[in-house]
């Protein structure tokens, strides 16, 4: 199996693309004529799936709203497999969060890698970079760190210290990057992309996972200015939720993903299919 | 419904104990008579519990351990009903270690409260306090904040800073905490106990969850001469995975929960069923 660095160039080559498409079930937010039911939400992620294939180069299910539907694991297992029969190329992030001890980080490896079949997971780094390393050693996979997020009560500990929580995490990854390859980190997109900088800056060799587009006032230029295309930017409510109705749910997802791809090639297209 | 608090020192003076029974289901771990499928880990832990049920202050569940398995759901589903059962004053405590942004956090407390019903749920503080607030909204149930652990990889953020990371964290905690009221923090247990000490001189009124006796080199003695018993005394594999064989298992678990509880009883007994 080929390391999910390769998997990842090969699929933003095929897709032209660096777009995540992120994968929230929420019954608050189905669209009229869709039913918060297990077929129900398999069908409206299957309409949504149809409609990004062609532009996603990735999908990133986030397990909190999996684990919240009584139906959850099975949604999650049909998930997987609907994506894999769909777009076989593009990846799958398993976006968890998790992060313990390591033998039991042990547990929450072999659940994302072995049980689901992720190709890539999102890990917290609080107890050490240490304890991550079940997760590190499925060479072929990648673990995606928190590093510098844009919630609002971000700043409380990740912008401490000197250097800051999170420049010494990003020190870390790319210490035990440098062994493994096979790590990225999570660095949320904010108006001035002064942290993603930053982050760069400490480890250039280390690809970012980017969500809060939009949303929170990140802009594509400013990420794309900054990382190139070494990096996946997450979408997720704005492509999933953008139809009114369920009939539409498969062309809304196909123009929101295809107008956000367009920008990303317009920004990004000299580095496309090209490693930095 | 009480708050969290209250049954717990309800449940403390009924089981003259603040032991917290760990439940980490380990194909590795099962001893011969066994069987690694769903039926066999039901009985398992079900002798486990039958062995602890007079005392134990609480169990804990880790969803690692359980997510690794092919059919952890319907596990965990049946551990929370033997329990509840079993042991129907117990405290459950999910240790999920989650954490997101708040809006992703309620799922997460949708499925730790509402779904298995947790009366409380270990969470992690690297997006802030702030992130942690859909937990917070129960206010009947518990968050156990991961604050000071004793893994090899702790050190690399937690002890970082001035005030390290982990003070910066049992700070936030302390203000959150005189608001809701329903914050406890995990702190591991260690030779000298100067980090439990550290903790309770920032945090006096927030009780703490303490894994790591024995296995990680803090004894009971250091622990609760600094707590008191404004806390839950965790023990995993040295109860569950004390017996031989499978015959032996409750007999075992019982033997070895009531020799820590002993030794707790003389330790702290002046402090039993008294608020500090």
């Amino acid at each position: 199996m080929s390391t999910f660095y390769d998997r990842f160039t090969a699929r933003r080559s095929e897709s032209q693309s660096v777009l995540c498409v992120g994968l929230d079930p929420d019954a608050r937010l189905l669209p009229p004529g869709s039913t918060a039911t297990l077929d129900g939400f398999v069908d409206f992620i299957e309409r949504v799936v149809k409609g990004t294939g062609k532009h996603a180069c990735a999908y990133k299910p986030n397990l909190a709203f999996f684990e919240a539907l009584p139906f959850g694991e099975e949604l999650l297992a049909q998930t997987v497999l609907l994506v894999r029969r769909m777009t076989p190329n593009a990846l799958l992030i398993g976006d968890a969060k998790r992060g313990d001890i390591s033998n039991t980080s042990r547990g929450y490896a072999t659940a994302a890698f072995e049980r689901w079949g992720f190709d890539a997971v999102t890990a917290s780094p609080y107890m050490g970079i240490e304890s991550l390393e079940p997760f590190l050693e499925y060479r072929e996979r990648a673990v995606m760190v928190l590093c510098l997020t844009s919630n609002p009560g971000a700043q409380e500990f990740q912008l401490q210290g000197s250097p800051p929580l999170f420049e010494q995490v990003a020190m870390g990854v790319a210490r035990r990057n440098k062994q493994s390859g096979n790590l990225w980190m999570v660095v949320g997109a904010t108006r001035d992309g002064a942290g993603i900088r930053r982050v760069r800056e400490i480890a250039p060799e280390v690809p970012l996972l980017v969500p809060g587009i939009g949303a929170q006032g990140g802009s594509l230029e400013t990420v794309l200015g900054i990382v190139g295309l070494e990096c996946l930017i997450n979408s997720g409510r704005s492509i999933m939720y953008a139809a009114p109705e369920l009939a539409l749910v498969e062309e809304a997802a196909r123009s929101a993903a295809s107008s956000l791809v367009r920008q990303m090639q317009q920004i990004g297209k000299p580095h496309i299919g090209q490693r930095q």
